[in-house]
């Protein structure tokens, strides 16, 4: 096609609106310049004022020489599985190895690459990756490794290396938790805007671990992610919009994310939380509507506090009407406040799942929590308020838990963890 | 980022060739008409020369007055959400009322629209939508319903309308099949660009249906989808690209998937033919290359026919080499082939999917197999075929199984299946 009729196709497509979200988003996010526009390219996905919205596959993040691992403090891609491992071999150096040919591996992936050739010469030759995600566009694939409290026991000789915070989390009202989605040696966490994408990266590390870490349980996660600061908050398989007091501005994540306060090695890392939080579908949504915002404090299609009008409006949790709050006490909003936590504040990154249907044919689904903080701390307290006194409890449970520390990025020809073993 | 930084990077973008996907590629199916560029238009999805890839989450399929059933012929989305209901109202009205029911919602969802007011007003008003995917962009959603034996059997008084065809498929050779995930009296396939568009249209037409009907078993599909003549065909967990030969003229749609030579009412319609089959991923992915290519008669990387070297060349079944054929007999793309079928073909829309981990820590994920045909003995006998002798056999097990009958679209005022009560 000519350069002309190129023009005269987006002004006629511009007029229908079809394209406003190609020519108008993603290419004015590339070129038109700062703010909104500009975290829109930096994600690779664009809204658009009709609805109208673009995925970008091609978008890549780097892996060696950050300050971070990636998948943290990376804008959050739409699919993630989501695996842990227990280690089988006693021997420190079979762990190092393992850090190592994962750290290849995931570089490689990260780049949309296969790790190693996927049509070897020669007839007994087995490929090494497996093939199902070659010539895909790396998809903002990132992997992001943790290190379990089993790490640190006294089978690898790693004890005097435990991050000081790394200990298995303490039992907390409303656990319902089930040891076949509990805990783990190692967990691998890979996000990517194409599922097919995440998982081969899953399946390939895997593969490396064998006869060195079992997989323990995993979760395939989806939801509508948020694309910058122009796009809406994803929405949580309850119908309401989830993470609109996230974490986004830079020193929050200084505050609150990484760590910085142990040993030399641990510094720029951060304690990763997961739970796997089961809703009862059908008793939600048969729930009226009014009082599935009293349980939440927010209003459910705006998802603007009960107290204001618009999504990011500040909840005010003092303003009272008829005898009472207007945001009750026991909602998840004023729970979880850090205006009521001590100005504590987490990081999230959940993803919806489904299980499919569980032996009574009800919707077997519900939310993988991943949260990151500098202090595991800050969650305990936050649960133990939340399972006391959440009126949400009546509508989930926290069926799966684990804890980890991940470390910070490997330098070019460095590997992660690397700093344990010197 | 400021604007002249925001333009050296566009520029360079563009040399790299990462807009030409979006101005070149989707403006130019708008504009330019015929072929390819308007295959790209018409799926919301561009590829590019150096895997650049975008997807338009606005696309939007019509429901109404069309030909036939969407989600058949449509271009495949990436991501489908499967489940099958058992009738539990021994009430033809019953069933009417459904029918009426899922066609109208079906409508709306197709359209990106909530089924009804997310946020009802009054202190008792449960949501008749339940608010997950509000605010989502249609996504190519298409929902195909599919109505079992069990419609046509004594409850409802339909056994005279009956599509010829309709029946339990037969025992078959290798057959695995659990009850679990088999069967069932109605199906509905939801497929969508985006998994929670996918997985909210299925879970509310679940939900209209409660009383009626009950869910039997579901499964969530994903792969990255064929987006028109100018893509790459997607790959299986097996690592090779499936439906190199699928069906793509109008003529053979014609011939092979719709139906014309029976009642009127199921004029349009076609047989849907559904099978979970799970892979061995780990044993599949120990065997050497060299005998994966014969098992399946391609080659891994390109996907070329083992007698050529592009992925559709046309497999030379007679060439021989050191006293056999080159493509062996009883390799998938020889028994699959419509040249040892009686030229019959098969219209197939795969989906990969996982379950996760199995009870001995092994992946669980395979591949929902769901085929459309106007006879269903053209997918009996393939897979008789199949079943007796293909090397795959080592690797899959067929253990889910259904089948239904997928009526025409209906006009609009109208709606699915209305015939039947005529």
């Amino acid at each position: 096609m000519r350069d002309d009729e190129d023009r005269e196709a987006a002004s006629r497509v511009s007029r229908r609106g079809l394209l406003t979200g190609i020519a108008g988003g993603v290419a004015a996010g590339v070129a038109a310049g700062a703010g909104g526009a500009a975290a829109l390219a930096a994600t690779g996905s664009s809204p658009d004022e009709d609805g109208s919205e673009v995925v970008d596959l091609a978008r890549r993040h780097p892996f060696y020489d950050e300050a971070h691992q990636p998948g943290i403090e990376t804008e959050q891609q739409r699919y993630s599985v989501y695996m842990t491992f227990d280690l089988t071999s006693p021997l420190a150096s079979d762990l190092q190895v393992l850090l190592a040919r994962w750290s290849g591996a995931i570089a490689q992936m990260m780049q949309g690459l296969p790790i190693g050739s996927v049509e070897p010469k020669g007839p007994s030759a087995v490929a090494l990756d497996t093939g199902e995600a070659y010539q895909l566009s790396p998809a903002s694939l990132t992997v992001t490794l943790g290190l379990g409290p089993g790490v640190f026991d006294e089978r690898f000789g790693l004890a005097a290396k435990r991050p000081k915070h790394l200990a298995d989390l303490p039992a907390m009202p409303s656990d319902q938790l089930q040891e076949a989605t509990s805990g783990g040696d190692l967990s691998l966490q890979a996000c990517a805007d194409d599922p097919q994408v995440a998982y081969h990266a899953i399946r390939d590390l895997a593969r490396i671990a064998r006869g060195v870490a079992t997989t323990r349980w995993t979760v395939l996660g989806f939801g509508r992610a948020s694309a910058g600061k122009g796009q809406a908050t994803p929405r949580n398989l309850m119908g309401f919009k989830d993470g609109t007091r996230n974490i986004k501005e830079q020193a929050d994540f200084t505050r609150f994310v990484w760590v910085d306060d142990d040993q030399p090695w641990t510094r720029g890392g951060s304690y990763q939380v997961v739970r796997k939080i089961q809703m009862n579908i059908e008793t939600w949504d048969a729930d009226p509507v009014g009082d599935q915002q009293a349980v939440f404090g927010r209003t459910k299609a705006v998802g603007a506090p009960l107290t204001g009008k618009r999504e990011f409006d500040t909840p005010d949790f003092a303003k009272r009407a008829g005898g009472s709050t207007v945001i009750p006490p026991t909602s998840h909003v004023s729970l979880a406040a850090h205006e009521h936590n001590g100005g504590v504040k987490i990081l999230r990154r959940g993803y919806n799942y489904t299980d499919g249907l569980n032996r009574y044919g009800l919707l077997d689904a519900g939310l993988l929590f991943i949260a990151y903080q500098n202090d595991p701390q800050h969650f305990i307290t936050l649960q133990t308020r939340l399972g006391s006194s959440d009126r949400l409890n009546e509508y989930i449970q926290h069926i799966g838990s684990a804890i980890f520390f991940t470390p910070a990025a490997p330098k070019r020809g460095h590997y992660l963890g690397q700093d344990l073993f010197t």
